[in-house]
């Protein structure tokens, strides 16, 4: 049983091999904060989290960096208007305010899907002095040249000593002719090159003074400037989703071996995309659903409130690199699957123990490693624990039985993956909401069936203790509702 | 009534005038992040939170940057080893790991205190090239020198056109034999001189290229740089522990002079300090409790945990310019105060009202302008309320009665200024928890009815019914308990 994990630049699983035994350095993109947090950022962030939390169960010290891009992301990747100064003019904000805003809403609800906290959390506006010195050993190498106070990397000259498109399998005839003809182009000797370092139009906001006059770093630049920063010139693992793999990463590739003469990764994981109803996310399809609106259920297509427990799990009932369509059904399953598990864990809290087991739970974790090790398999892993649940409902209603050491086997089993590796919390889901819920479901059919008895004195009385606690009821012709007022 | 604020600068309150009409800059010290947040991080946090959330509250646009020191900031201010540094070296962890989890806990518990982030969060190391800018500025303008790739400010020179001391209170004679002796002196040409960059030694990690060789930013350079990139060379209130106003606050004053001849700030508010047990806080007498210890009750000084809304009400007692100390006896009062603030807010929401009215809210309301107008007097705009809660008290055992009106006006004047202005939320304290300790003693006392009816039928359904949302029932003699399992 050993971690096997599926390389994107070799295109198949490999055996994982830390660079250092102990110590791991991981490297994942992290948002453009210019907008709203949505499954697109969801996806790669609890992707991650399970190697992160992975890794570390295998008592490995991960160094789990992801960056937050907050300058030099234009609107066409790499041409345009930056992303951030776009949105700063339109809500008449200062381009740090927006930054400060969606990168709070970032945090919230990857805080609420559970997310670990990266252990380094580098901005580009933090980094442009090492972007700038890694811009220099490229100059120095003669793998860019200057133009008007932009730097470009020269693509043919690298691909003469390395090999652009090593990662995303394209070959450079076949990039030169994808390239469109973009504004700025004109300032490149070939159509593939592409900006490090952007001099500063008069109305650009965002810009730093440097050795080429007053610019920004090209978006590429960050990613391998900070990621040699803080884990080195070569390191373990770097993740993103794989709309990312070309350009950004294949430019990272680029940019390290043209500085460093070192590729910089040695394995490179891709998530797969989302759809909606079948459909890419997009503003004009009236399909772009953000975070918060799937928590709280505000988005016109959604038909009801997802918690983000439910998200989470049901991402993971996916394979990471397999694309995920999101409809209404598919999270009413998920919630409905979610909800059975952690009935489950709980019930295994509460099970008698025999004592002879009829069940062996170490077969049980095998497989769950075996799951999780092939590339993070979590659907099969996820499987495996429904087997878990199954046996569970079995010892409840006496067709099976688990001994003492099968008990406590089988509650580790569910400690270890479920919560800590696959980061399903209970917290957000049982403890306090679900609780007033289960609570106040309990409370209004005790008031129905004072009701149903005419006792109108208990009905009333229970609606007015009710309403001390700024709850109200609202009676239906069927059935009551209730909600907290402010 | 129009708001007045004490100035340091001028030793007086002072009528508050914008500098712009609508837009209004304020500048916070934020913490240096080596260590777990304690009350000295929340005070300033507490009191500027409210001169935000006030100033939001009259209808100005403000921009508040409260920083991140994440570099530059040595043991003692600016000599020896820096903290991060050290911090990370203890810990053996990169120092921007440090940097991360400390923010992150600042970030929490400021949460929980309920103070609103401010609209940038700027961090010395994502500007180290404005630092480097301002530096070569104040260079140019012959008021600083280099000593062995080290930046001072020349003080004495300085002076003779500046006054350096004018906010502190301080004259440069003082100033110069209070001056220790440190290893670094012989450097400067007179002991009060301040370094605005340093050299970086060999083993210090935290380093940048500059013009005058790798080094990082004296600790008082980031704010100078920072406030001004966000705020302008002028800007509005710049606020801060007063144990900053020598030599921080001086020195970014000098700074700015000496880059711009521009006194960076209108009004200098410094809250004051915290003592625990009539102590300064201090690791060496144990009495050094962190914000999250106080939350939990986790320290062998405390007799029990302190909700964050209980510090933020006792904090707000205080005049922010005053002494504050933190006493068991005192929280405990101080929760008692905020119960019954709370659960008169909500009986407020129950009231009757008749058609005349023996009480005038606008009274009221006018007194707490009148209080938070005075330098954002929050124990007598607390102590104004509480003369509300004692009306509310009368009106509902029919003493005093409130028309619709007087009634809607009551609660607008807890509204603003209880919820808004000075941030008491219920959110941690009463809902969740106490709605669902409030549905429990509806839930229980049903059951009690059933047992008492002899309908055991009923009372066994509604134990099962809890039990499955993990609620134990306890039936004691007289009475049933009941808790949450995990």
């Amino acid at each position: 049983m050993a971690l096997q994990l599926y390389n994107t630049l070799t295109r198949k699983k490999e055996l994982f091999k830390p660079i250092n035994k102990k110590n791991i350095g991981l490297y994942v993109c992290g948002p453009t904060v210019y907008g709203d947090p949505h499954l697109g950022h969801a996806r790669p962030a609890i992707t991650f989290d399970i190697l992160f939390r992975y890794l570390s169960h295998l008592n490995y010290k991960v160094r789990y960096v992801r960056n937050i891009t907050d300058a030099g992301h234009l609107e066409n990747d790499t041409e345009g208007e930056d992303k951030i100064v776009k949105k700063a003019r339109i809500e008449q904000l200062e381009p740090m305010e927006i930054v400060q805003l969606y990168t709070l809403k970032y945090h919230e609800a990857m805080s609420l899907l559970n997310c670990l906290p990266p252990s380094i959390e580098p901005r580009a506006t933090g980094h442009i002095i090492e972007q700038i010195e890694m811009i220099q050993k490229i100059l120095k190498n003669n793998l860019a040249y200057e133009v008007n106070g932009s730097i470009y990397l020269d693509v043919k000259k690298y691909n003469q000593k390395y090999n652009y498109g090593q990662l995303s399998g394209r070959n450079l005839e076949d990039t030169v002719e994808g390239t469109r003809d973009l504004e700025k182009q004109t300032e490149k000797k070939n159509p593939v090159d592409f900006a490090i370092w952007k001099k500063a139009n008069p109305e650009h906001i965002m810009r730093w003074p440097s050795p080429w006059g007053e610019g920004f770093p090209g978006w590429h630049m960050e990613c391998s400037a900070m990621s040699e920063k803080y884990l080195g010139k070569k390191f373990d693992i770097h993740g993103g989703g794989m709309d990312l793999i070309f350009p950004h990463h294949e430019a990272e590739i680029a940019q390290s071996n043209a500085a460093n003469n070192c590729s910089p990764v040695k394995y490179w994981m891709h998530n797969n995309m989302i759809t909606i109803d079948g459909k890419k996310m997009g503003k004009s399809l009236n399909n772009f659903i953000n975070l918060q609106e799937f928590f709280t259920g505000s988005h016109k297509k959604l038909e009801k409130a997802y918690n983000p427990m439910t998200i989470r799990f049901f991402m993971l009932q996916a394979h990471y690199r397999s694309p995920l369509d999101f409809s209404n059904n598919a999270l009413k399953a998920a919630e409905k699957g979610f909800t059975k598990l952690i009935n489950s864990m709980e019930l295994l809290n509460n099970l008698p123990y025999t004592e002879s087991s009829s069940y062996d739970a170490k077969i049980l974790e095998n497989k769950c490693y075996e799951a999780i090790n092939d590339d993070l398999n979590t659907p099969i892993l996820i499987a495996h624990l429904f087997e878990g649940v199954r046996i569970i409902n079995l010892v409840k209603s006496g067709k099976e039985t688990f001994d003492l050491k099968n008990l406590e086997k089988m509650k580790h089993v569910f400690k270890v993956f479920a919560n800590e590796i696959l980061g399903f919390s209970t917290k957000n889901t049982k403890n306090n909401d679900s609780v007033i819920d289960g609570a106040m479901e309990i409370i209004i059919s005790l008031r129905e069936k004072a009701k149903k008895e005419k006792n109108w004195d208990l009905a009333d009385l229970i609606r007015n203790k009710l309403k001390r606690l700024n709850i109200e009821i609202k009676d239906g012709t069927d059935s009551s509702s209730w909600e907290i007022k402010d």
